[in-house]
Formats: structure tokens, C-alpha cells, sequence
């Protein structure tokens, strides 16, 4: 990389930070538009090709919206890259607190909202998992990616029958983070077991249309993986 | 804007799609380097720069990180940008759900966890918010901002005493969001009268120690707001 490069990299992430505290703050409301490249380039002492690089930045992060002709809007001040630095600092275990935060909404929620297929969903998933696991119920060995794909489908089916869409996207986000941060975690470790009645437990909650007792199904499946987080948490 | 910069506009984002697609996909799993510029500029017959460009996008979403002379590695196979266009699709009541779920275990957490300080900073908020209330203790005429201010930081407060990093991140974005949404689905509607009761019957679920009474405490709060938004959706 020639020095340029590099010094040409590190002014546009100075910019994407200028303008992302300029959002925070409020400078520009939700809806605003905010001033044309010529005059942030002016305002900031950089050129164009800076700003342009910097406002596709925050049109990614979600923050800012291109409209063809008409400018740059404001569409959020808030920063997603916040939760991800988060849940990046966070350990397994508040990851994992977040997620039974989201799935126990989702049961409470789905009591209320879910519709015949989304049940049949839920049991078609635990249906296709049974073809991956031991008499134990374990998953069988080698088999365990699949496993934890119908697994994954399970859940989000649970979650989706709340028939939230901020929900949805949201849980989906975080199983797969939550994912990557367990297997992380307990790779050289026992994995908890797991108890297939405790999943169909779940789906007959949420079909009483209770829901109190789905949220309570639901903290029940995920205290299993709780307690094998806090075991091993406190052991170190 | 030129058409040049037009088409290479255009391009970088193709290019962001094509990688979050592979990164989504796991073609590199967490904490694996990805090719090199040069290899990346092969493989998808576009130029270094461009390639440049869009590995910036991603590592400002949190999905990759650059470490100096190393290389670029994977930090995340989701992206975050999901979650906002998924909360910006979605409906005020849907946002607020998430919000109350988010904070129903902060209580739940905040029972088992809190210190003395937390108890003391949600104490201070309230009493701070009461200087911008009136003799009914709604927000004061022309005091709605401040006023808004110090619920801001009651309910921050409130999500902090769980003393879990994942879950605070998330929630101070989405009670940004929520607060946004919520301003603009009712800027023209009877804004729900709030009693100041509620606050403090929650600080004292909270400092009871019982996580169900917490949670219990945090969704009677919230009940107001979300039956307003129901009320309001319902009517359209």
C-alpha cells in the first residue's frame, strides 16, 4: 500500500467519524437532508471523492439514505456498528442473556400472533433434527453442523411467529453471533445437553396461546446453555 | 456527478454485496484472514481500489477488521445493516416490542445484579426529569425536550443495572430508534399521560432482588406507551 493510499484511507475514516458524531448529536434530524458533498467538502477541508467515500460508509451502516437527484437523507442517528463493537466487547455470556431476552418475547408474542403453519414450521424443523441424532437424542456423530441448522430453524420459527419484523431481523442478527460466540467458547468444553422434549415443550406453550406460560417454556429450553455459560465462565 | 463516478459508485456497492454474500455464506469463518486486495481484485475482474472501498464499508459495519501490515480478517458473518433495515421496515409498535423486550430483562437481570449506584442513578434521572414537569407531573409546556432527556437516562439506567455490555449497547441504539419512530408516529396523537409512580415502583421492583417482580414492574411501565401505539395503529 503507497503512503497515499494509506493516508487517503485513514482521512476517510475521519470523516465517517466526523460526520457520524454530527448525526449523533443531532445536527441533522431523521428525514433531514443533509448538505451536498461540494459543501461538506468545504465545511471539512477534504475533497469530494473523501466525502462520497464516507456518505457510502454511513448509507451501509443505515444511518443515510441516496435518493437519485434529490440528496443525501438522514434515516437513523443512531449507529448500528454500536451494538456490533458491543456485543464484540461483550462476553458469551451477556450474548447469550440477550438472545433468551429476544426468544422469550418472541414465545410471548407467538402465544398471541402464531398461525397454524407457523406450529407446523416449528415441528417440521424438529422433525428434519431428528434424522441427525443418536438414540439419545444427541446429535449423531458427524452430524452435528447439520444439526445445528434445524436447530437454527427452530428457533428463528419460534421467533418469526411473533410476526415482528424489527423482532425477526433482530434475532436473526444475534443467533448467528451468538453462534459463533458459543462455539467459540465451549469448543474444548462438554456441550450441554440437550433435551428434545424441552423444544416440542416449547411449541405446545406457544399453542395454548398463554403468554406467560410460553415465555416460561421458552427461559426453560435456553437455561441449559445458561448454565453451561455460567459453569464455565466461573471456572476461569 | 459524473457518470464515471456514477458507474463506480454503483460498483463499489456491487462489490459490498459480493462480499457480505460470501461472508454471509461462511466462505471465511470468524477470525479468518479473507484474500488479499490484489486477489479479491482478480477474482471479481474490478480494480484494487474498489476493492479498497467496499472492505472499508464492511469493516465500519463491523463485519471485517483490518490490522495493520496482517491483512483484513472476519469479525462477523452477519451484518448489522440487517437489523436496521429490518427495524426501518417494520411498523412503531413492532420497534417498541423489541424495546420492551430489551428492557423487561434488563429489570430481570438488573434484580439479581444491581449495586447501590444503579439504584442512585435512576433515582437522580427522576428527580432531574422533575424540574421539567408540571403540578399533574406531565412535561411542562416548552420542557418536553429536557424532560424527554431525563427518561432517556432513567431507562438507560434501568438497562445498565443488568451490568451485561451486549444488552446496553443494543438497547441505547434502539431506544434512539424507538424514540425516533415513536416522535414521529405520534407527533400529531394524544402523547400517553405518564405517571411518575410507575418510575419509582420500578426502582423498587428492581432493588427487591426478584427478577420476576422486576419484570413484571418494567412491563406495567411500558404497558402505557404500547397500548397508545396499538390504539393509534388499530385506528388507521
Amino acid at each position: 500500500m503507497t503512503l497515499k493510499a494509506a493516508g487517503r484511507q485513514s482521512l476517510v475514516d475521519t470523516v465517517v467519524d466526523e460526520l457520524r458524531a454530527q448525526l449523533t448529536a443531532g445536527e441533522w434530524p431523521v428525514g433531514e437532508r443533509i448538505p451536498t458533498e461540494h459543501a461538506l467538502a468545504e465545511q471539512l477541508q477534504v475533497g469530494r471523492n473523501t466525502i462520497r467515500e464516507a456518505v457510502r460508509v454511513l448509507v451501509h451502516a443505515g444511518m443515510l439514505r441516496s435518493r437519485q437527484g434529490e440528496g443525501t437523507f438522514v434515516v437513523a442517528t443512531a449507529d448500528p456498528g454500536d451494538i456490533v463493537r458491543g456485543v464484540q466487547r461483550a462476553d458469551v455470556r451477556d450474548v447469550l442473556e440477550l438472545r433468551i431476552a429476544l426468544e422469550a418475547e418472541g414465545a410471548r408474542l407467538g402465544a398471541l400472533r402464531h398461525r397454524p403453519e407457523d406450529l407446523d414450521r416449528m415441528r417440521a424443523a424438529l422433525a428434519a433434527q431428528a434424522a441427525f441424532q443418536d438414540d439419545e437424542g444427541q446429535p449423531a456423530s458427524g452430524q452435528y453442523e447439520m444439526y445445528a441448522e434445524h436447530d437454527i430453524e427452530f428457533h428463528i420459527a419460534v421467533v418469526d411467529a411473533a410476526h415482528n419484523t424489527a423482532l425477526s431481523a433482530t434475532y436473526r442478527w444475534f443467533s448467528s453471533s451468538v453462534r459463533d460466540a458459543l462455539v467459540a467458547a465451549l469448543q474444548d468444553q462438554q456441550m450441554p445437553q440437550i433435551h428434545k422434549t424441552d423444544h416440542h415443550d416449547l411449541v405446545d406453550a406457544i399453542a395454548t396461546g398463554d403468554p406467560e406460560v410460553a415465555e416460561r417454556a421458552a427461559r426453560a429450553l435456553l437455561a441449559k446453555p445458561k448454565q453451561a455459560v455460567d459453569a464455565l465462565l466461573d471456572a476461569e
